[in-house]
C-alpha cells in the first residue's frame, strides 16, 4: 500500500479514487503526459470492505503521513463522512480526519490499448541494480530486449554503463525480434524504487514505443499497470 | 542522562546546576517563560559522589559533546578544578576540560506551586505516538482528561488528528470532571521526544491552566518536573 | 578498497596509476603540499592479474560510484580498452566504462626519506576516538610519545581534550626522549577515519616533524604509507 501510494505522488499530488461495491480503482497521468498509472484493488485485499459507489478526491501527502502513522501489522480503517465530505482514518487509536478534494476538475485519463512485441519478466531488484549503475551517466536509460536477454544500458559523452541480464537471470523473455527503446531516466528509476525489491513484474517493450510495467499486489487482489513513453531520438 | 541533557537545551542554552553534599539540582526556565524544567539527582544515582557546596555553570552543548564520546557503559567522571574555574571530565581514556560559565548573570526561577485537578500516568512511548498524528495538522495540541480517557487531540482548518486512550491503556487517571487545555506543540514536542520511549509520567492537568508532567530519572534516584504553559484560545 | 580510494580522495580527485607485471602503484600530494599518500598493491591481492606496463589516469570519483555498485564478496574485473582510452569495470552483470584522465599533466611527487624518532604502533580505532574528542576543540591536534605512552591533545581558548593511552593499550611503542608535534586535524581526521577501525597502524614520529602513517592493505599484498606535515607554532 505505502509502495503504490508513492509511486501514484510521484506523478500527481492529488488523486480521484472511484470506489464501488467490488473495489477501488484510480487513474493518474503526469501534468506532463509523459507517465500514466492505472491501480485497481478488488475487496477482497481489504479485511473487511463495504462501499456504495463514490468518487473520492484525496491529496495523497495526507494518505503517507497517515500510512506513516501505521506500525506494520497495525489495520488501518477509512471511512468516508459524507456529511462533512471528509475521509475518517482510524490507525490503532489515532483517528485522522481529511478534508476530501473536489474531484470536479480531475480528468479521466484514457488508457491506450497497446500491443507491444517483447514481454519480459523479472525482479524488480535487477531493474534497481541497473538504474543505480546508470545513475550517474545519463539522464535517459535504453531497454533492449530480444530472445535470449534483456539488458539497461546508459551513454554518457564519456562513460557508459549497462546492465545485461542473460535468459537464465530472467523468469521469462518471449521476443521474436530485438527491440529496444530509450526512456527519461527520472520517471523510470522513480517507479522502479517505489516498488517493494522482490516484486515480480512483466515489462513489455517495442521499437520507440511506451513501455508497460505491470505487478500484483496485495496477493494478487490488485494490479497496477505503468505506462511510460519514450524518448525518441532527435539526433 | 542524554535525555535530561537534551530536554533541558531545549529551553536554555546554559544552566547553573546547584551542587551540595547530596546531590545536584537545577532549574531553568526558557527565555520566553513557557515552560520551566527543575531536576534533582541525589547521589544515590552516582557510582560515587563527593562535592562540596558550589554553583556551577554549565554550557549545555559542551556536556552533550563529551556524553556522545561515551559508550554505553561507560563511567563518566566529572570533576570542578577550582583553580582554573574548569570542570574536568574524564570517559574512559578521554579527559575533557571546559571552563565554566559565569552564573552571576542567571536567575533562580520560581517553581509555582499548583493544584491541578486531572492526574493521568501513561507511558510517554503513547503521547509520542500522539505527537507524530498531531505533527502536521496544527501548531498546537489539546489535552483532554476525563474519569475515563486521556486524549491528544489537534485541530487545524481542513484537517484534524486525535489519539484517545481509554483507561485500560493508561497506567492511571484521576479526574473527577472533564478538564481541557491547549499547548503550543513544538515545546511540547520537544519534552516528550527526549525522554526514553519506557518511561513513564504522571500528567497533571487543568482547564486553561498548565499542564505539569513528571518522572523518575536514574532509577528513582532522581526527578524530573517540567511546566508547560497553556495557550489560551483567543478566538 | 574502498577505504583506499576514499583516503585518495581527500587529497586529489585524480590520480595516476602505474601498472607494471608485478602490480600497481600510486602517489599522490594535495594542492596544498600538506599531505601525501602512498600505496602500493601487489598483483597477488588481486583474484587475477595480468598486465603491461602502463600508466593509467582515473577519475576517483568515477572509481567510487563503481565501488558502490559491488555488494561485498562481489568480484570487480578492470580492463583496459586501449583502443578506445577506457577503462572497463565489470561489477556483476554490471559493466561501466569510463574515458580515463590525460597523466601528462600530472606530477611525479618524490616521497621524502624521514628518519623519525619514535614509533607508535596502535589499533585506528583508538586514534579516532581520539579525533572525535578535538574535533569541536580546535583546528589541529598535537601527537605526543614518549617511553611510556601516546598521547592526541587538542587545547582551545576555553575547552581542552586529550585522549592518553599507556603503553598497555598499544601494541607497541618505542621512544627514547619525549616527541610532539601538531597537525592539522581537517587532515588527520580524514585519514583516520578512512582506514578500517580494526587496522593496526605504525605512527612514525619526531619534534616538529611530519608525521608517518603506514598500514597495511589486502592481507600483506599492499601497503600504503602516509605523510602529513606539521603545523608549527608561531606564537
Amino acid at each position: 500500500m505505502k509502495g503504490i501510494v508513492n509511486v501514484i505522488s510521484t506523478l500527481v499530488d492529488e488523486v480521484k479514487f472511484v470506489v464501488d461495491a467490488d473495489g477501488i480503482s484510480m487513474k493518474a497521468v503526469d501534468p506532463a503526459h509523459v507517465a500514466m498509472i492505472e491501480v485497481d484493488v478488488g475487496k477482497g485485499a481489504f479485511e473487511s470492505y463495504s462501499a456504495e459507489p463514490a468518487e473520492i478526491g484525496i491529496d495523497l501527502d495526507k494518505v503517507k503521513e497517515v500510512l506513516k502513522l501505521a506500525a506494520s501489522g497495525d489495520v488501518i480503517s477509512m471511512e468516508q463522512d459524507e456529511t462533512h465530505g471528509r475521509l475518517v482514518f482510524k490507525v490503532g487509536n489515532i483517528t485522522r480526519r481529511m478534508n476530501l478534494v473536489d474531484t470536479s476538475s480531475m480528468s479521466d485519463p484514457k488508457v491506450p490499448q497497446l500491443s507491444l512485441q517483447a514481454k519480459v519478466d523479472i525482479v524488480i531488484s535487477e531493474l534497481q541494480k541497473g538504474i543505480r549503475a546508470a545513475e550517474t551517466i545519463s539522464d535517459h536509460i535504453a531497454l533492449t530486449a530480444n530472445a535470449d536477454s534483456f539488458e539497461l544500458s546508459s551513454e554518457g559523452d564519456t562513460d557508459a554503463a549497462s546492465l545485461k541480464l542473460e535468459k537464465n537471470k530472467l523468469l521469462g523473455i518471449e521476443a521474436s525480434t530485438e527491440v529496444c527503446s530509450r526512456f527519461p531516466l527520472d520517471y523510470f528509476s522513480n517507479l522502479v524504487k517505489a516498488v517493494p525489491a522482490d516484486t515480480n513484474v512483466r515489462i513489455e517493450l517495442d521499437n520507440d514505443y511506451p513501455v508497460k510495467i505491470a505487478f500484483d499486489l496485495a496477493g494478487g487482489n490488485g494490479t497496477v499497470g505503468y505506462l511510460l513513453a519514450p524518448r525518441i531520438e532527435s539526433d
